[in-house]
């Protein structure tokens, strides 16, 4: 799970290493708190990676559990300043903030976390929340690539003060799986692209931030663009996310429920309990998929 | 406190205005709750903002009080699934996660919801934690400029599909005045540039990572580079702060504890409480500085 000669060296690996942003180390014993993993499933926030939690544990194919056990709650592991950590069964249900800077510290240390552990055949999932293109609040859009802020099919990476680029494809067979279930759940469902960026206003082409040097005629143009290429959907993470998962050589897949349609407005204005019902339908085929490989591995 | 014609023109002014990760919008009395702002405080990480929160409401020249009510402690504003906002005096403690895209969604919806409070003269300082170079763990960097990934003095946005520069000094004044009282209060302080990445690992040289397609002696060339350019730290927010600022025409400083010192090893293994007690070396200088001003403006 991790492509890093310094690591797999005794000569320059750190002992013990701290993975710092988690308060774990590999003095703990990782192999057997973490070793059985199977799917990492992260979103933005905190309290979703919560909600995922208890809806994992409630569930006993997943969970292993034919009910939860009274008097025990799904309780974050490691330090919880920077993300929340929860583990259910083979699952690992995550937050990584937001944007892709932030959400890359998640997904590195994650990896050396399951690498250290000794797990094998890990799937990575992003349940996410994003801007829609055309389809409606609620919409679950399932991922075939990312695209930068710069339109292009690739993520930037400075490395060593040279700017690197990386293919930002999902894994395909992963991604129809993940639609074909949601279809088959009757949820509402889209395949696309998903334009990712580094800013939520000038970025997506917003005309409500602090800052704003374009006119909405601009927006709108610049939305229509993006609709003419296949993307669907907008956020904050899903470029860096292909590409550190293909570099790394394990199946990922970006699921997000959109909350607001961009072609309608900037504004997001649904309530916080129409967007958790809406985020429940990303959760609801992620779960389905979870359970049908774990029955069909057994 | 914006530059935005779409907010200032009534025809394209979302009414109400939701500050979506705050969960604060314009129906509520935001110039009663937020018209008296003269500076906001910001960190990465939610329990530091408590932190820090608790220290201005003791803090009998900022709060106001000649000490704090026994029952009433700080407790965040609005919703804290993103971030967590304190107010004490006319200062906002408030966090902005870890990178530029986090930090950028919480600085326009603290311009704006300051802007909609009618706040006057406001001051914009981030104290967050950094990667020395050369300096010891604990040193207060007061940053002049941010360097990005690429090694240049510019912050890269794009916009609309367009690659946009922005300039990234921070105020000359401000940073003087607060790198002086660090030093009349003896704190270990230094003046130099900020290098900002996108990524902890690969963005900043590390060797320990989960990939890693460089050597020691490569990532040793780079932080020397970065050393004989006249950075004196790394983190991840910089150069987009300086930027974002600047534009908006507020005065605003980068003030960095050093908790590594990367040119004798890349991990974090100073204990948590050392931490936080050298993140109390940079709030000490802030708030020395918070008092002087507000006590030279009654």
């Amino acid at each position: 799970l991790i492509r890093n000669p310094n690591l797999l060296a005794e000569s320059t690996k750190p002992v013990p290493d701290y993975l710092y942003h988690f308060g774990l180390d590999t003095s703990m014993p990782l192999q057997e708190m973490f070793g059985d993993v199977k799917f990492v499933v992260a979103g933005g926030s905190a309290s979703r990676a919560k909600i995922l939690a208890s809806m994992l544990y409630a569930d006993p194919v997943i969970s292993g559990r034919p009910r939860p056990i009274p008097g025990l709650e799904p309780t974050p592991i490691g330090k919880t300043d920077r993300f929340s950590l929860y583990k259910i069964g083979p699952v690992i249900s995550v937050n990584h903030g937001m944007g892709m800077p932030s959400a890359s510290i998640c997904w590195h240390e994650i990896a050396k976390l399951l690498h250290y552990a000794g797990a094998q055949g890990v799937t990575f999932i992003r349940a996410g929340t994003s801007g829609g293109l055309g389809v409606p609040p609620g919409t679950v859009v399932f991922t075939t690539a990312g695209v930068n802020g710069q339109l292009k099919e690739h993520y930037s990476l400075p490395i060593l003060g040279e700017k690197r680029r990386f293919s930002t494809q999902f894994s395909p067979r992963l991604t129809q799986d993940l639609y074909q279930t949601a279809l088959s759940l009757g949820l509402p469902a889209a395949l696309g692209k998903t334009l990712s960026t580094d800013c939520f206003y000038e970025g997506q082409g917003r005309i409500d931030g602090a800052l704003c040097e374009y006119t909405e005629a601009d927006k709108f143009a610049f939305l229509h663009k993006l609709e003419a290429m296949g993307v669907k959907n907008i956020e904050m993470e899903a470029a860096q996310f292909a590409a550190f998962t293909q570099r790394l050589g394990v199946d990922a897949a970006l699921v997000c429920v959109t909350i607001v349609n961009r072609l309608l407005g900037d504004q997001v204005a649904v309530s916080p309990a129409e967007i958790e019902s809406f985020v429940n339908n990303g959760l609801i085929a992620i779960l389905a998929l979870i359970r049908q490989r774990l029955t069909a591995a057994q």
